[in-house]
Parts: structure tokens; C-alpha cells; sequence
């Protein structure tokens, strides 16, 4: 069900030669050491130097790669979801209950140090910085928003949703208010308010 | 306008001897400059060091007054309002003309530099800090919060919203969606986009 919010299908790997494969394994060595050293340490005390040890790698290496500290992290996110299928809602032709499984994932997700802590770096850093703001709306947030904009342009065929509903204003009606809470730990992120959201938003977008 | 969104009212400051009055000077020169260095410098470049030679006061100074360079850029948005009147939303007896009212207000804001600089750090260190978090919701955000819901509580009185409906959530269906476009920067903000927002809304919770 984590896929669903924010995990994103990579793209299926070939076979690769010998320093290709070395390469992969460094790669992934540091993007794990950086998802590891986030929650451990605070996002503030993580630098590429601390990530390089994790992984066994040269410093050199990560700055060859990788534009920021905030890119790492990006791409760490990335990393959980390759190799998994594309991603897609759950389609059981019941929208509401749809969203609700998929809202309360969201809240499960949020409620688990080892996500929570990454996706808040990432997100601090994406406010900051206008470069991986578009980076992230290309390789994670639009992916995954095309996704949920699949489902409810089958709820709209249904005529469940509205059929002109501004697809983007949905998700964030849904969405916002839910990661807006949760970014400034302003109110409880329960399953109760994840149905909320979800009826609230039938309710402005009903056909 | 502008206070309706963010600005807040201060406590009317009385007489004070001639050292409170020079401890008042230099804690608003060193408001005044946190709040220009912000857009001059990027928030990430702007130090205590910084800070405290634009204002022409010891490094010290700050450390004993402010915890951290987050709560500087808080107290610098809180004396913008110093001084003015209580926070009061307009109220003409329709809900939905006082709150595209208010909401664009907040679009003109986000459109500003020189508020949307300072406001952008805080939204940045809020997320990273929850201590400054509690204090942003006691000192800001609440008494900001409760002036909207006063507002509400009227428009409920007027047959105009669900008598039911829970304000937080309201104000978040509201806001939310316009400050996350915001901060990361995900699509544009117009007045059209404000008034979509205020018509989902009464939709959402129409009585």
C-alpha cells in the first residue's frame, strides 16, 4: 500500500558490465547510508561526508553524482520503489473507499520514523530550493499525481467526480491539508481525519 | 489588508525608563534587519554575525534575547503588525465575497518579496524545529487562526456554513492547498485560483 503515496516505480535494469555494477553497488550503498543516517542523526547533522563513510565511498564520488545533499535524499526516496511494479491506485469502483485505504496509507507512511524523517528533509529542501522543487515535481510528485489523476478520471467516467473537476485542485484538497498538518505538527494525523478529507472533497466535487 | 492574512495585532507598549527604551531600539534594529537581510541575502546566507552588524548591536545581544535565527525571523514577522489594531476579518454579511477577499490578499502577499522571503525561512526552520513550531502556533498562527474562525462562527450564524462543521478543518481545506502551492512552488497563484479555493470550500461545507 506505501507505493500507492509516494513510492515510484523505477525502470526495469539490464544487464550491466563489471564497473557498471561496481558503480550501482556504490550508488546504492550511499543512497541507503544517507535513508539510514537521517533518522539516526537529524537531517541537519547528515553531511556528504558522513554518508560517503556509511557507504564506504569517497566523498568524490557523491559530489560526482549527485548536485546537493537534498538531490541524495531525493533519490533515496527513489530507491525504495525501484524494481516495484507502476504505480496505480486501487480501482474497486467505490471511489470514497478507495481514497480512504489510499489517505490512510498516507497517515500510516507519515506515522513511521524511518519515511517520515527523509520525506521531511526532502520536502525542507525542496521549499528551499527551486532546482530540486523541479526535479521532484519530475521524478516523484508528477508520476505519482498522474497516477491518482488515473483513478478519478475513472471516477468521473462513473460519474462519481464532477466532469470538469480541476484534477490537480482535487489532489490538493485532498492532499494539502494532510501534509500541510503534518510539516508543521499543527494537529493529530489519524485515520479520522484521512476519512475527512476524502468526504469533504466528494462533497465539493460532486458530479 | 494584509494583516488579515498574517499580520497580528500587538500589545499597546507603555512609558518605559531610558535603558528599556534603548533595549527596545535595538531589538527593533535588529527586527529591521533580519527582515532585510532575508530577501537581500537568501535565507541560508544570513547569519546572527550578519544580523547583528546591519543592526549595529553585539553578537551577544541576539543570542540573549532570541534562541535561534528561526525565532529572530519571527519576532521580525510579529513586529510588521506591532502597534495595529486586533486582527479582524472583514465581515459584510456574505461569506464568500469576505473570503475571496482574504484570500487574495494572502496571493498579493505571496507575490511580495519582502514579505515572502522571511516567511518562506520561517515555513522552512517551523518544519525542521518543532519548538519554534509551538511557538509560531502560540505567538502567530492561533491568535491569526482564531480571528478566521470568529468570522466562520458568524457565517454559521447566518445560515451560510454547516453549523457543524469543524473550523480547523475548514481553514486548512482553505489554506492549505494555496500555501503548499506556495511553498513548493507547484503552480500558479491567482486571484482565480484564490476564488476556486474560497467556492470548493463553501461547497465542501455548505449547510
Amino acid at each position: 500500500m506505501r507505493l500507492v503515496s509516494f513510492r515510484l516505480a523505477g525502470v526495469s535494469r539490464t544487464a550491466k558490465p563489471n564497473a557498471a555494477r561496481r558503480s550501482e553497488r556504490s550508488r546504492q550503498a550511499v543512497l541507503t547510508a544517507a535513508r539510514e543516517l537521517v533518522p539516526e542523526l537529524g537531517y541537519a547533522r547528515v553531511t556528504i561526508e558522513a554518508i560517503a563513510a556509511r557507504a564506504g565511498v569517497g566523498k568524490q564520488t557523491i559530489y560526482r553524482w549527485w548536485p546537493s545533499k537534498g538531490a541524495v535524499i531525493l533519490d533515496s526516496i527513489l530507491a525504495l520503489s525501484e524494481g516495484e511494479q507502476g504505480v496505480r491506485l486501487p480501482d474497486t469502483g467505490e471511489l470514497a473507499a478507495d481514497l480512504r485505504a489510499v489517505m490512510r496509507a498516507t497517515v500510516a507512511e507519515f506515522a513511521d520514523p524511518v519515511f517520515e524523517a527523509p520525506l521531511r528533509a526532502l520536502t525542507i529542501e525542496i521549499a528551499a530550493d527551486p532546482d530540486l522543487a523541479a526535479m521532484y515535481r519530475e521524478r516523484l510528485a508528477g508520476p505519482v499525481d498522474e497516477a491518482k489523476k488515473e483513478r478519478l478520471r475513472s471516477a468521473q467516467r462513473a460519474g462519481q467526480l464532477r466532469p470538469d473537476a480541476d484534477l490537480d485542485l482535487v489532489l490538493e484538497v485532498l492532499y494539502a491539508p494532510l501534509q500541510q498538518r503534518w510539516l508543521r505538527r499543527s494537529g493529530p494525523l489519524t485515520d479520522d481525519y484521512a476519512d475527512a478529507l476524502v468526504d469533504l472533497t466528494l462533497r465539493a466535487f460532486a458530479p
